[in-house]
């Protein structure tokens, strides 16, 4: 009879998928599984320690609804969400880096004209973003569906806030024929994710905070293209260098004050003022 | 502004935690944290299996509730549980190997002597365990506190099977002044695990059957010894070689099928004949 050791217990385990049918599956589990034994191993958990772990599980299945996977969360809040979007730029190092989707999309955002406006009857600084959609190889990309979000002036967002209209400070654009874009809405503002969850158990147990810098959140999708999924950050916010959720690249931090040009100035008339400008160009990568 | 890369987010979030109070949580983290970095790199994972991870862990999220905690059977059909064990019993080679509690396990089962008989009405075959709770050292343990519990002739355990009484083979002894134990029941029968859920899913997929062997439970306390639970298998069980949760050691399994002396025939008359003996001593570890 085959005896189970320590030594021999994830061979055996490993052994047990043989038969999967699916190789990238097998690959997949077969490597997470040796990972997890070997956490297991290197920590010597305990009994104790494990059914602590198996209750902290339970109780991020409990809090989530159709609304939040605390799962995704915990991954965000331990870098894994980042990695996994290192892990998708890494193969494409001339296009502009990918950054957490969050919890905080919604499709089929209403569609407005390039140049259109956000700001509405929101409080808070008015921003004119602009820039252009562009190849990894150079050239501009027309056509180009933009979606943006981003939280209002009391740092929440439209989906999660009763108080606001459902598709406040959400858009769909098309890129212009030379690829650019232009938008003017408010600057948006650092905010918490939710802490009321192991989530949140899980950073005051590590001394952390939960605070997220200001971002917009960008998805850009071409035809040909990879899809991109990102975020720009304010590097002016307090937080950028302690994000939450692991989330800010130097690549996409810009300070979201330039002063508008007097050309500019005339342009965005219709924009309060004081406004500022942000510029910031997203470089897609050409499918296979 | 520190920049995030594929080379140092691991670092960056192992530092982020760098506060944390409790040096054993610290030091976990740090490791699970690591491993789940590196398996993720390992995998290469991608954006869409990243989601049906999340996906599959908020489906076993759903799917649990306050009798059933699908974490921890997929930490069951993985080895996870069973590498706890094997953790905990490599500290103790002397005494009895440990093995999964699993989730049919009930507090305060009806006392009974030494000797008393759990078959009642149950059908199936009936056999008599008997044996010693013995220290690591070589002495008996009198008055070690045993709890039995095993499934019924329907593969059902009572505390999940409506058509049982609550504490159907089910019960708690003290084990005599010569540390020995006996208990008349019936034999156990191989039974599957739940495969209504994400743990049916992960078994289908990979190609892997829910069977386990048949088995006793049994947990022993006694004061001054670390608590053992453990199960005893039958040999004899065609699922003996593959326990959809590792469960089995050599030294925890023995064939259910020994005769009777005729002393013993005579001392379990009270017991519907045929019946067959099942041999097993439980050895404790002392405290520290």
């Amino acid at each position: 009879m085959k005896d189970l050791t320590l030594d021999n217990m994830t061979d055996v385990v490993i052994s047990s998928i043989a038969d999967t049918e699916d190789p990238r599956l097998k690959e997949v589990l077969s490597i997470v599984i040796r990972k997890i034994h070997e956490a297991a191993i290197e920590v010597q958990i305990t009994h104790a320690e494990w059914e602590g772990l198996m209750n902290f599980l339970l109780a991020a299945g409990n809090i989530s609804d159709a609304q939040r996977n605390e799962f995704i969360l915990l991954s965000d809040l331990t870098g894994l969400t980042s990695l996994v979007d290192l892990i998708a730029s890494s193969s494409s190092p001339d296009a502009s880096e990918r950054s957490v989707l969050g919890p905080f999309y919604v499709p089929n955002a209403p569609m407005i004209e390039s140049g259109g406006d956000l700001i509405a009857d929101n409080e808070g600084d008015p921003v004119v973003a602009l820039g252009r959609v562009l190849s990894s190889t150079g050239e501009p990309i027309p056509g180009a569906m933009m979606e943006f979000w981003q939280n209002a002036a009391n740092g929440q967002y439209s989906n999660v806030d009763p108080t606001q209209d459902d598709n406040n400070l959400r858009c769909r654009m098309l890129s212009n024929d030379d690829g650019s874009y232009e938008v003017s809405t408010i600057r948006p503002i650092a905010y918490e994710v939710p802490d009321d969850g192991p989530g949140g158990e899980y950073m005051r147990a590590t001394g952390r905070h939960c605070w997220r810098p200001a971002h917009l959140h960008v998805r850009v999708h071409a035809d040909g293209y990879e899809d991109l999924v990102t975020e720009v950050f304010n590097t002016l916010d307090k937080y950028i260098e302690e994000d939450a959720v692991f989330g800010v690249r130097s690549s996409l931090a810009i300070p979201f004050n330039r002063e508008p040009t007097p050309d500019e100035q005339a342009r965005f008339s219709h924009v309060a003022s004081p406004f500022h400008m942000v510029d910031f160009d997203f470089v897609l990568q050409p499918l296979g």
